[in-house]
C-alpha cells in the first residue's frame, strides 16, 4: 500500500524526531554495487564461526529450547549473564556477577538504554569530537543536546572538560552522561592512557557524572598491554560499560550487553519496553561461550585483524607517503588519515567512482566540523582488494590534493 | 561488583523513570517453584518447532551466513519483509510489500517504536481499560499520559470517545495514538464486531488520530470468520499495525513486525537506534515461511489451543458454574472470569499457596480498577495438568466468596 497520508507527518512526530532531522544530515551512503569497502566498521565475514555456531542452535533448540523459545525478561538470560560475568571479572580484576549485567541487542541498544533511563529532553550530554556518529543519533533522539570534547592525541581535553562541567554547575545544570571511547577510539583510533582516564574519572566523580564507556573494540587489541577501564579504575561505581558480541562474533546476532553497578543496570531494565534480547541467541552463545569456543575465536580474531592492519598500515606507508599523516592503531577497526588540505567529501565522492568507499572526517564532529580528515575501516576488505583499494585511493587522493 | 553507589539514584533518574514508578506498581510477581501457571500469556513449549527452527538455522549460517550475520538496517531483512509482505496482503486484503514493513523485537518493540517517533511528553494516549499492562508501561515509558476507555461486550465505548477526543481538540491538544487490542482483546477476550471497528476508525480519522492495532493473537482464531482489521478498513491508512511471532513460533525469537504506511515505518526507523532487529533470526525465519513450514504450523497451532481452550471452558463450565461468570473467547489466549465480588487479590493470593497462579483483574486497568474479574489463560499450561488447576482454583474462590 503506497498511501499519500492524508495528513502531514510533520504535524504527528514527536518533536525529538523533528530535531533529530535538523541534528544529522542524510547519514551514510548504502554501498552501491561492486566497490572495495573502507568505510564501516563491520567486521569481515571470514572470521564468522558459523559451522559451530549452527552446532550451538541445535544443541540449544533440542537440549534447552522450551526455555531459549520462551520470554526471558529485561534483565536476559541469566545463564549468558553468568558466563559473561566470569570472563569480565577476569579482564577487568573485579569480582562480578549477573547482577551487574544486562544483556541488549548489541551496544547500539545499551547506549539507548542509559540514554532512555537517565536523559531528560534538553539535558547535556559531553562527548569526544569527533565521536561515532550513531551514538550522537541516539543521544539527539533522545532529544538531549552534545557538547564535543576535542582531542589531542590522548583522548579528551581534561582542561575544557573541567571548564563546561563547571559551568554547567554554576547554572544550575546536572551533567548526568560523558560518552568516552578510550580504547582505539571510533573514528581517531586514539587510546586513552592512564592518566588521562585517572583525570576524566576524578572529574566525573566531582560533579556527580556517570561515565558512559563505550568499549565494542576494547576486546581486539593487536599490541601492548591492555590500559586498565574506566570502569575498573573507578571499582564498578558510575561507570555503564558497553559491550557487543558484533565485532567478535558477528554484528547479525544483534547481542551486546551494558556493565554497570546493580542500582544503575536496574534503573535501566526497569525502563525496558522490548521484553528483553531474545533468550534464543542469548542461550547459544552462552553454550559457544561455555564449550571454549569464543576464548578461542576471540585470540584467532585478533591475529587475523592485526595481520590486516599490518597489512594495511604498510600500503598507507607505501601509497601515501608525503601525502598524509596517520598513526598506528594498537587495535580496533580505524585509522584516521590526516590530509593537507579540506578535501575529505572531495576524496570520499571521487574514490567512490573509482570503486573505493571511505568516510569524510566532517560526519564524526557534533560541532566545529574539520574537513581534513578520511576515516578508513581495514576490517572488512578482502586482503587481496587491499592494495588495489589504497593504491586507487591514493592516486584520487594526490590527484585532487596536489590540483588544489 | 555490589557498589552502593555514593550518589542517590533519584537525582540520575530521568522523569520517565520516576513518573513509571508511580504510574505502575510491582509488576508481576515471578512463579514461584512448582506451581500450574495460568497466569501469563505464553505459548505451550509443546508448539516450539524446535527440529525445523534448527534445520533453518543450519541452512542459513552454512548458505547465507555472511549476510545473515552481518549488520541488517533499521528496516530489517528484506526478504523476511517480502515473505510477511505477500503473506499479509492475503489476509488483509492489500496490496503491500516490504515497504509497508519494519521488523521489530516482538510486538512489545513495535509499540515502543510508535511511541517514540510520535510521543511528547504529557501527550494523551487513549487505550482500552482495562488493557495489557506491559503496553501502558510502555506509554508511561515516554512520558505519556493515558486515557482507559471502558469496554462493553463489543469493545471501547465510542460515545466516550468521542467525547474525549472533542474535549481535547476544544482544549487544543492533538490526540495522536490510540491503542486498540480488537482480536481477543487483552485480557477480556472480547472481539470488536465490524460496526464498532468503523465507527472507531471514523472518529480516529476525523480527529486525525493515529490507530495502534496491538494484533499479537489475531492469527490464532478458533471459530467463526475474520473480522477485517481497522488496517484494513483503512485501506493502510492511519493504522499502525503490530504483529508477532512470538505466539505463533516462540517469544524466544523477540521478532515481530509493524506494518503501516511508508511514511509512518519511515518515521519509525529513522528514530531507531539499535541498529535493527537480528539479520540473523530474521534470515531464519524467512526460511522457515519460504518452506511453508510457518503457514502449516499456524494450522497445528490453532487446532492445538482450539484444543485447550475447549477443554478449559468445559472444566469452567464443571467447576465455576454458578460461581463465576465467563465468556467464551473466539481465539487468543484468555478467559475473563468476572466474580460476584471485589476478591481479586485474595483469591489470586490463596490459589497461589494451592499451587495455581493466576493474575488478578485489577492489574489491568489504568483507572476505576475494578476487583471483580480474574484473567485465566489457558495456554501455557499442561493438558494433563488443566482439570486440576480450574478444580483447585474453583475450591479456593467458592470458599472465599461464600465466606465474604
Amino acid at each position: 500500500v503506497d498511501t499519500e497520508e492524508e495528513q502531514p507527518i510533520e504535524g504527528l512526530l514527536a518533536r525529538r524526531a523533528l530535531r533529530l532531522r535538523e541534528n544529522l544530515g542524510a547519514g551514510f551512503a548504502p554501498p552501491q554495487g561492486q566497490v572495495f569497502r573502507l568505510s564501516a566498521g563491520v567486521p569481515d565475514p571470514a572470521t564468522f564461526p558459523l559451522e559451530e555456531l549452527s552446532k550451538a542452535f541445535r544443541a540449544v533448540l533440542l537440549q534447552e529450547g522450551d526455555q531459549a523459545l520462551q520470554y526471558g525478561g529485561p534483565y536476559g538470560y541469566p545463564g549468558l549473564r553468568d558466563i559473561l560475568a566470569k570472563w569480565i571479572s577476569e579482564r577487568e580484576g573485579l569480582p562480578l556477577s549477573a547482577e551487574n549485567l544486562m544483556i541488549t541487542n548489541g551496544s547500539s541498544q545499551a547506549l539507548d538504554s542509559a540514554c532512555f533511563a537517565f536523559l531528560n529532553p534538553d539535558d547535556l550530554v559531553i562527548a569526544e569530537n569527533p565521536t561515532f556518529p550513531l551514538s550522537l543519533r541516539t543521544v539527539y533522539a533522545h532529544d538531549a543536546r552534545v557538547f564535543g570534547l576535542s582531542l589531542d592525541e590522548d583522548g579528551p581535553d581534561v582542561g575544557k572538560l573541567e571548564m563546561v562541567l563547571k559551568k554547567a554547575d554554576r547554572e544550575g545544570e546536572r551533567v548526568k552522561l560523558l560518552y568516552f571511547t578510550p580504547n582505539f577510539q571510533n573514528p581517531t583510533g586514539i587510546t586513552f592512557p592512564l592518566e588521562r582516564r585517572q583525570a576524566i574519572l576524578d572529574l566525573a566523580s566531582r560533579y556527580g557524572c556517570i561515565i558512559v564507556e563505550d568499549d565494542a573494540y576494547g576486546e581486539l587489541r593487536y599490541e601492548a598491554e591492555a590500559v586498565p577501564s574506566f570502569f575498573s579504575l573507578a571499582g564498578g561505581r558510575g561507570v555503564i560499560k558497553l559491550g557487543t558480541f558484533s565485532k567478535t562474533i558477528g554484528p547479525g546476532l544483534r547481542l551486546g550487553w551494558v556493565l554497570a553497578a546493580p542500582k544503575l543496570i536496574q534503573a535501566m531494565a526497569a525502563l525496558r519496553t522490548d521484553m528483553g534480547t531474545s533468550p534464543l541467541l542469548s542461550h547459544v552463545v552462552a553454550a559457544y561461550m561455555a564449550d571454549g569456543h569464543f576464548q578461542q575465536h576471540l585470540k584467532d580474531n585478533i591475529s587475523f585483524y592485526r595481520g590486516k592492519r599490518d597489512l594495511f598500515l604498510s600500503l598507507l606507508a607505501e601509497h601515501f607517503e608525503g601525502v598524509a599523516n596517520w598513526r598506528a592503531p594498537e587495535g580496533g577497526f580505524f585509522v584516521w588519515l590526516e590530509l593537507p588540505s579540506e578535501a575529505d567529501e572531495l576524496v570520499a565522492e571521487e574514490a567512490l567512482k573509482e570503486g573505493v568507499m571511505v568516510s569524510p572526517g566532517f560526519r564524526f564532529f557534533s560541532q566545529d566540523a574539520k574537513h581534513i580528515y578520511l576515516r578508513l575501516a581495514f576490517s572488512f576488505i578482502h586482503f587481496d582488494h587491499m592494495e588495489t583499494a589504497v593504491a586507487r585511493l591514493a592516486r584520487v587522493a594526490r590527484k585532487l590534493l596536489s590540483a588544489s
